[in-house]
């Protein structure tokens, strides 16, 4: 393939980002996967889509959620974003998640999980990109939120379970952070990645129906103990503990009433306007460490001493320093 | 000053290293204040000084202690440190503390704390490299470590409190990791900061002594219980918490054994050695990204537009990923 003249590509460019503010799905759907692809030159193209996109990016509420495989993440997301389709909301379903494969991935790879709102019309379900880095999969997903957001979405929930430092990146690019457990109590929490119950901005009790109903509000009382033993990240916010049954809605509005009772807050204290604008400066630097390690990787003289004197310096025969050095020093041609 | 010959340098170094080998502390301390020098050469000298005793290194128990002003680290540490040189030991006390001024820092700086043990033969006190950041402080006490193995040190203690991610960098150096706490029960975990319980390998109350005795108790139920309810990061080792005074020495023995009994379940199952190499690799990497950044930013034509740029993302008005691509072009002479 030739490469297009600048114009052309500026007009094809300007043409995408068109469609996209109308609100067409396709092209928003054709952005994600400019955004997610690897091909040379696409990376440009992406950036340059993003850059046009930008000023009507930012008007949304960013939710992240995580829990455990099995705590009904997709069935909740189901019903919330039903919920708020129904009330005239356009909601926009990604995913953070680093371990998905080629073949779709672990989450939200399969859309008959949340058939009824995939086939909604003011819903956009999108699985996480494949493959990657969570560094990358984390880009690509933050970029897909601003495009979404350009397309009018005005609500994102950005999905991921707890891998790595995934929940991490996703509490990173969101303005409230969803802890969803289990009704099995205390013990409960002793499942969950450290630090993870310390992002949550509220943590949801779900499976709170049935047999279950009895189990959930003892659950919920005890995680209220256990987080009040945690420090509050924000003076003004301390993170309620929510009971809700994703299989018959019970709950599922309060959780919607919380999201806005944390925006008014934050929005109060200047809060969120400084958490987006740290957010933007955070992702730049981490841009920049990822490219610069990137770049450092695949420098020919790096990538012929690197594993050798990595070994070294774990059997302890040559100082982290030393060796750093002498790497850092391959890398710049000294 | 003018460069001295290599050779010269050489066998400058490898004076300093044999006196240090033998134990001189006066050889030992002007080590210190080498691998700390900021000037031009001295960290190539220092280098060669850390490589030429890194073979004699890593015989000693790496201790990690932290815990707010006012909890009585030093009074224990003072304590702790007495006992041990009395039965024998050889103990250094270092410091990670990038709060600290010129003027000697709030930790180990005044040695008048530890008035005995630092005057005692067996013991070797050194207080928190001065300035810099944390990732410059920390690698200065990690090499500081090195060095007092190799003068025959063979308990490391290093002090920090909770500033920043002090606690994280000194966990990511020992072997083990003691949290000190108030006898104020749980509330006083909310003044601890987030994710420091975690890292702990052991809780310690202190200043169970007096009218504090029964609170101490009760603190350490309750401390035991919400340890509960954090995963452990070790399977083979379940936190203990511990009650001391380092006033009356009660129950100090007992933080010795801890030490002693931990290091038997790490040495049993390989999961020392593989947490020593794992920290040496981490070393090496926390020492390129650093590196790289700190030239990434030193770097003129970076340094011209950086602020203006990061401005710009924090606003809204350019991408992370666009800015970031830009400075890594400029660092890279694009």
């Amino acid at each position: 393939m030739t490469k297009a003249a600048p114009e052309k590509e500026k007009a094809k460019t300007a043409a995408l980002a068109d469609q996209i503010r109308a609100g067409d799905r396709r092209a928003l759907a054709r952005a994600i996967t400019l955004i997610e692809s690897t091909k040379p030159g696409h990376a440009e193209e992406s950036e340059a889509l993003l850059e046009a996109l930008l000023p009507d990016s930012g008007n949304s509420v960013r939710i992240g959620i995580t829990g455990v495989p099995g705590v009904g993440k997709s069935t909740f997301i189901e019903c919330f974003g039903l919920q708020l389709v129904e009330a005239g909301h356009k909601v926009a379903v990604l995913a953070v998640d680093p371990s998905s494969k080629v073949s779709g991935g672990s989450i939200l790879g399969d859309k008959t999980r949340m058939e009824e709102l995939s086939r909604h019309p003011g819903a956009f379900i999108r699985p996480s990109p494949t493959g990657g880095t969570l560094g990358g999969v984390a880009r690509r997903t933050r970029e897909a939120m601003l495009v979404c957001e350009a397309a009018g979405f005005d609500v994102i929930l950005v999905e991921t379970v707890g891998v790595g430092q995934s929940e991490t990146a996703v509490s990173e690019m969101v303005d409230i952070f969803l802890l969803m457990l289990l009704p099995g109590g205390g013990d409960e929490l002793q499942g969950i990645k450290k630090g993870i119950v310390e992002l949550a901005d509220a943590v949801i009790v779900n499976k709170a129906d049935g047999d279950l109903a009895a189990a959930a509000e003892r659950a919920a009382a005890e995680y209220h103990a256990a987080l009040g033993l945690l420090r509050a990240a924000n003076p003004d916010w301390r993170p309620p503990v929510l009971r809700c049954s994703a299989l018959t809605g019970a709950g599922v509005a309060e959780v919607w009433e919380t999201v806005q009772a944390h925006r008014r807050v934050m929005e109060a204290s200047g809060a969120r306007a400084a958490r987006r604008a740290a957010q933007a400066g955070a992702w730049m630097w981490s841009e920049i460490r990822d490219g610069l390690l990137r770049r450092f990787k695949a420098h020919p003289r790096v990538a012929g001493e690197l594993d050798s004197l990595e070994a070294e310096v774990r059997a302890g025969r040559t100082t982290p320093t030393a060796a750093a050095r002498r790497l850092i020093g391959l890398f710049q041609g000294e």
